[in-house]
């Protein structure tokens, strides 16, 4: 617990409407999409960025452990304490300050949500392509901390290809920028790339600079489906081959076909037999999206596709992505916990990685939807455990590390999106060597020497 | 001087016949395109990642300063000694490894020429965009250590958008690994954008993943002339706002259409009258690359272009970028000295920047041709002297300076491209804080506590 003279110090900062430390607030900001976590001591909202180098520095101070967050909807963890603490949530800092139309660019604060960012610049003609599912009710700043990704990242590529600059606070409380609002900048080290995808364990972003790329006018959306999985790799490939990048591929296996089509109560969303669907999309000026999804549809005929369709207007696509739409609720009717995991394998590879979670689903009897990136090979490994079911829980558990070791073997990674957090610390040395994270906890130290922010994530607790 | 001993052990690593200390070799390593630099004390040229793990682990015991150079093509001494030691050249490491359509990746060495690299990879259909001027003569390795760009960058972004992973020596011998095959992963910090652009300073590139894209199929070339330089900004803002993006969007100066002119020994290069031209190149599928086309050339003319020409043939785009191509050799024929900087202010600043430069003409009387990258806000400021008028050299020396702060004041950069080295290191802190700048060198020391890396290049010298 937090002694009263800090938490006076705290109300002080952000004045007393915005520290709680009610149980359930101290419950609500210990939790996130992860669903494990421990509770906070103390939260705090603070208004702006003089306001968060004040408590990281009263943190900084009295050696308590300080959590950012945004709008906490990491699968990892990383939002919430590891060990109490002061969790600092940006949520008051929301606005989009600036969008620059000549220069291609917008300044934002941290809990700006992205889809709301999106929408605005979309307005004037202007794109911000990272799309991760969560885009309506996650932050931007959530999403530069973990570098998102989304289907669209295969064309356009993750959050860190558009974050040009940032204005972060150091566990310290010093206020530091990296960056501008220039896209070449070789001054020094490159902070602001390595900040993005630093699960808030460095310092605080409190403003992002973000380049826009102009809106593609149209798009054409087409859905093909396949016997199986190596049919439906073999038409990414295919794809990929015909010179063309969509700007989604994204892959729904069978398993993943069966769950939404028993959630809306339909007998199949697509042919009979189908073990494998590509929603692919193609965007540009209207001519050259004409042109590559009939190369898409071909490359996807030649690969052995049963089926391709092309929707012809806004309702036809609509249709065509409901079923990826529906996926996420529809896995939850499977189960009550969805352990997903974003792997990534290089995508010649993913029939590999399908092979390997076929052996797992019989080793340790588990229902093991799939779905993903496909053009990443960035899939999404979804291990489906009833909670209540403590044998059940064990085992799939244990397919996890099986999971992890075999991604490794693949020349993967365990995490292509969702970042490391506190589940995934465990695993770390799978991938990394001992002398690679050695070397993580030294730039650690060099932003965090006293260890104050966002303790217990990424590193593999010390035991 | 360094100890026979020393060298015997070097020696030893590398084989004789690749170790040099004979004064002509010494000075030959000590000098890059800056034209400064002190000589090495012994240059060393290892074979493989095992050899430069074994010099760096060598240099490390003894504290000898320890210097990484690629092709020494470097506009900021980058790849020089700045204090004697040792060089250590990676020319011997020059193999393309791994060239993998289906994932749309190639694996090198430090050494390829990226030239070569761009030929081998045109052949297969494929593209890698990063495009520096002297690309014919410099290795990727350098690329990735300075995050070189060029006139593709506007639309492809620089080096560092390529660069997957990277496997690296650090100062103590060990042998690193980041980033891999699969473009995403955000496995712990991300280390590989750390290390582009980080100048040789943290660890020593030995392999290099990069990420390939589809090659485009043809490119339209457009040349558009202007009777001022805010003119020609107006059209790129022009372009911009119609929501097009040029591959290449390159602005030359009046002075500097002189130089050409005045070196191909004809009267001149572009209508009457014409203070600054626009050199627009799009590329993509062909439908879409001549609707591009037309949106700028209408662009250009509504900004109040005098004349624009539209290349039909590969023979008519030569002869279009040919002043581009003249421009350095022209330039050459001005002074015997460029000091070429690389300043970097967003877009609609380029006027600014301009009016910046007319005043230092003026005020420290030196001839100044301005060209670049006007989509990126990178122009190249090429301060003409003679070396030795010692007059002209001090004055063009108070230039940088007065220059370098303006810079700054446009919220624009003082290295868009090359790099600090040690020349524009006592410009540092006109752009960082000492609180960044202390927090860079202790990032700097996770990398390398002895400080045997590199030594003099990025941080200001302490006096």
């Amino acid at each position: 617990m937090l002694p009263p003279s800090f938490l006076e110090s705290l109300s002080a900062i952000v004045g007393p409407e915005h520290l709680t430390t009610d149980a359930e607030s101290r419950q609500a900001y210990g939790t996130d999409a992860l669903k494990r976590g421990v509770p906070a001591d103390a939260v705090v909202l603070p208004a702006d960025t003089a306001q968060v180098s004040a408590v990281a520095m009263l943190c900084h101070k009295h050696s308590v452990p300080l959590v950012p967050r945004g709008a906490g909807t990491g699968y990892t963890g990383g939002a919430v304490p590891s060990q109490g603490g002061v969790v600092l949530s940006l949520e008051r800092m929301n606005r989009i300050l600036e969008i620059d139309e000549a220069n291609l660019v917008a300044i934002v604060e941290p809990c700006v949500l992205t889809g709301d960012l999106q929408d605005a610049v979309e307005r004037l003609g202007l794109f911000y392509p990272p799309d991760p599912a969560s885009l309506r009710i996650s932050s931007i700043g959530g999403n530069v901390a973990e570098c998102a990704g989304g289907p669209r990242a295969f064309k356009y590529g993750t959050t860190k290809r558009y974050v040009l600059g940032l204005e972060a606070v150091l566990p310290s409380g010093e206020v530091i920028k990296t960056g501008g609002k220039v896209v070449k900048n070789v001054v020094g080290y490159d902070l602001t790339q390595l900040l993005v995808g630093s699960e808030g364990t460095l310092a605080i972003i409190t403003r992002i600079i973000l380049r826009l790329v102009p809106r593609p006018p149209v798009q054409a959306t087409l859905r093909a489906t396949f016997r199986d999985v190596e049919h439906a790799v073999a038409a990414v490939i295919q794809i990929v081959r015909a010179r063309v990048v969509p700007a989604a591929l994204e892959l729904v296996d069978g398993e993943s076909l069966d769950a939404v089509g028993r959630n809306l109560g339909v007998r199949t969303l697509a042919p009979e037999g189908t073990g494998a669907l590509l929603l692919i999309e193609v965007d540009g000026v209207p001519a050259a999206v004409e042109e590559e999804a009939s190369r898409v549809q071909e490359a996807c005929l030649e690969a052995g596709a049963t089926e391709v369709l092309h929707a012809r207007d806004e309702e036809e696509r609509q249709e065509l992505w409901r079923v990826r739409r529906e996926l996420s609720m529809s896995l939850r009717m499977v189960a009550a916990l969805k352990l997903n995991h974003d792997v990534v394998v290089p995508k010649g590879r993913i029939p590999q990685l399908f092979q390997l979670v076929a052996r797992i689903r019989e080793e340790f009897r588990l229902r093991i939807p799939l779905f993903g990136h496909a053009g990443d090979g960035n899939i999404h490994v979804n291990i489906m455990v009833d909670p209540t079911n403590a044998d059940e829980v064990a085992r799939a558990r244990a397919a996890e590390r099986v999971l992890f070791e075999g991604v490794v073997a693949l020349e993967g990674s365990i995490s292509g999106e969702h970042g490391i957090g506190f589940s995934k610390a465990p695993f770390l040395a799978l991938e990394l060597t001992a002398g690679e994270i050695a070397l993580m906890q030294r730039v650690k130290a060099a932003f965090d020497p006293t260890g104050i922010l966002n303790p217990g994530k990424i590193f593999p607790p010390v035991h």
